[in-house]
């Protein structure tokens, strides 16, 4: 049998995150301020410190990680990759299959490796105190872990109806010593609003972010908003997976011929596809690898939504963003993958569809569930529901593999463990789960609204995404 | 800084396991059949394998370890030895500490070291379902866990009060595949008993004992009993941590000074310090090495109770043990570190301890879980409450070094991590956790009580443990 984890000595984790900005196909469009239909960030320099807005604009292509960072990603990095050498048993298949494991992180996921350089710039500028929302609480969790490590303090709105369904998320984030709120909440002037209206109030991020954003904003504890995707300095500090994971292969001599992962924000998947598609560009790369991003069909943004001007947050507090998106007033489905159901994504992710340099496709998590079924089955590791949809893929390719005799190489990222997401697979297991698909009609709906709101958007969207002659 | 994890590749997964039986200082004392007042194994012959019963009364030094084991070992060993560089910081302490860290298998903890073989050896000669008794859960899901690889089913009997308590080890064991019934159950002559009774029974581990046992006696399906602890079968598979463990020590030129772990049945302690005792007596070690485990005030079986023939189940099923106990009736205080609420011990740790070979330490769960958080705040790992004993212990030890200035080279097992214990914490973060001590007299009371239900007990005592002439 071949090797099954594929190990990095630490000398061996990245000394520079890789910036795609300067390798984009096309430049990546500007954000929109609403207010002037210009250019401009709005609040983004009030809630940021400056060596992240920096990173969030730099053009340089490589970007050095601190050493600090470095010192606290040897808890868990290099993270394994591993060859799935019992799945591609128990399927039968011809092909070989790789995946990167991010669960091995303290807070179980790949949201450290960003959680914990965004700390670590805004202790050094001084910043005592840092905000965020999270939905599912990865986020929450990776950020209280971070902040704890630089000694800075931690505070989470978690959405209300997550805060009730997960506890154990809360309890980590306690455990991590981090302060966290049940959003709406009393702490803010958005949330009291929102529960003076409506005490029963559930939330959902769009209210979170309202409210973290508010918190840096108006505390007296010299406190910034962090955020756990969607931004381009969140990607760069994810192309950790992605540079390993070259490394790695090289190690057994092989090379992708298609990269799987999940997509919610784009930040884990960018951060494995960014190094190689840096060898496409630089015509390094031994063979023509397809790109493959998975979401879900409860929030299909890419394979049903526009590419569009659109705001990052439902209380339209962000600038505008330009992203696929199903339109900021979207209500996702109460699915399990609670990561993958943010209405946008990633610019660079916008770019790279556009300019057919990726492709993604949508499964409904019954079909996601049986997925990983197998996985545990035969790798033993129970992952999470979103990297499940990258499960999903891959064994959809090996399984075609086995019809055509093809000795693909692939690879996907496991972009963490499914330990506080065991309610999901009791549901699974019970009968419980709804597919979920999210219609068609509901995002043209999102799209008149946007319209009517902006009447001036279909312009901006003309000059700078598809760059047409006004 | 040094290196933080020590990582051994996959060649480096030990091909043997080691045995201590020969090299014990004095001959382990037999079992005793309480019905016959004489050596006898009573009903182990019919509910284990040939092949274990081979190791369990093995006298053989080195046995080989299986490669469909080894294979499957793979998914998770070598496990790391971790550099414990940001709590030396954190405690300011001269001393280096090292933790071996089995949390990274697929069910978390050490338990899956003995879950496969064990699995193995039953699927080998024929037997398609394995029945088993689980207290918090680590062994039931370990064992389901292994079950699964090999196409065998698993029946889990969990007790009652930890399957309410603890829901999201009972999904995983579904997650594996396992089958799980709250003790007592309906499916046996004994839960039945019981509930007819008292229908809201908690249940014990005792009882879920006598629930696995009669399931394989009276199964028409070829069924075995498989057990977490205590028996020599089972600390010996565990030995894979102690080998792994000396190479990765080699590797960094160091060698323990003390070595600390936490003791339930004995297994993973056993499993770490089996081959240094092992270096002692071929006098391969370069210094002396200290071996102190760690127990729960709450059930202080070695630092309380006697060394004595006892029962290993409150139901009086198995064989009399030569063990320290707390007694057979022992009904343990509902401290988090369910892994340590067993009333016995195994057997070699009773002799290791008599003859002045290892000295054990008891700790309350409110200072075991002050050590957590220090560890949790510098190291970024989580800890299970069992584990977390060892951590206590180890921080003491390097507490003590700072005062005075010793260099010394602590190494302790992290023998799980809590995510499924995160109850535990917020207990904890709360101000809701009770110290808890066991009191001397109830032990003289169960001694007492042990004594007239076999008032031979003193004769086979002193005949077969303290050796001494009748």
């Amino acid at each position: 049998m071949p090797t099954k984890k594929i190990l990095l000595p630490e000398d061996d984790i990245p000394k520079q995150w890789y910036n795609i900005a300067p390798d984009l196909p096309k430049p990546m469009p500007p954000f929109i301020d609403p207010s002037t239909k210009e250019p401009g960030v709005g609040i983004v320099p009030k809630i940021f410190p400056k060596a992240i807005i920096g990173q969030e604009l730099s053009k340089e292509r490589w970007i050095d990680i601190p050493d600090e960072v470095r010192e606290v990603y040897k808890i868990w990095r290099p993270s394994p990759l591993y060859r799935a050498t019992h799945l591609e048993k128990l399927l039968k298949t011809p092909a070989k299959i790789y995946y990167k494991y991010e669960g091995v992180s303290p807070a179980g996921s790949h949201k450290t490796n960003t959680a914990v350089p965004q700390v670590y710039y805004n202790m050094k500028e001084g910043v005592t105190r840092v905000s965020t929302e999270t939905g599912a609480g990865q986020w929450g969790s990776a950020l209280s872990f971070a902040a704890m490590t630089f000694g800075v303090k931690a505070t989470v709105y978690m959405v209300r109806a997550s805060y009730d369904q997960k506890p154990y998320r809360k309890m980590m984030i306690h455990a991590f010593g981090g302060e966290i709120f049940a959003s709406p909440s009393k702490q803010t002037e958005a949330g009291r609003k929102i529960l003076a209206e409506d005490p029963d109030n559930k939330g959902s991020l769009g209210i979170a972010i309202s409210e973290a954003v508010e918190d840096a904003l108006v505390s007296e504890v010299k406190t910034n908003y962090t955020i756990g995707s969607v931004f381009n300095h969140v990607l760069l500090h994810q192309t950790v997976i992605g540079l390993e994971t070259q490394k790695q292969m090289a190690m057994v001599d092989d090379y992708p011929d298609v990269i799987y992962g999940c997509i919610g924000g784009g930040s884990s998947y960018s951060g494995l596809i960014w190094p190689f598609y840096h060898d496409k560009v630089t015509k390094k790369a031994p063979k023509e690898t397809k790109l493959i991003a998975t979401e879900a069909t409860a929030c299909p943004k890419v394979t049903k939504g526009q590419y569009i001007y659109d705001h990052g947050d439902t209380a339209r507090i962000t600038p505008l963003v330009p992203m696929h998106t199903l339109g900021h007033d979207f209500i996702p489905a109460p699915i399990h993958a609670g990561g993958l159901r943010y209405h946008g994504i990633a610019p660079t992710i916008s770019i790279l569809t556009q300019e057919n340099q990726m492709t993604t496709e949508a499964y409904n998590q019954l079909d996601v569930f049986d997925a990983a079924k197998l996985f545990i089955q035969s790798e033993g590791i129970i992952p999470a529901p979103e990297p499940s949809h990258a499960i999903k893929g891959a064994i959809d390719e090996a399984l075609r593999c086995k019809e055509t005799g093809e000795e693909k190489t692939i690879l996907f990222l496991l972009c963490g463990h499914g330990h506080f997401d065991m309610q999901a697979y009791e549901d699974y297991h019970m009968g419980k789960l709804q597919p979920y698909e999210y219609p068609t009609e509901k995002v043209a709906e999102s799209m008149d609204k946007l319209h009517t709101l902006y009447p001036w958007l279909d312009k901006v969207n003309k000059q700078y995404i598809s760059c047409e002659p006004l």
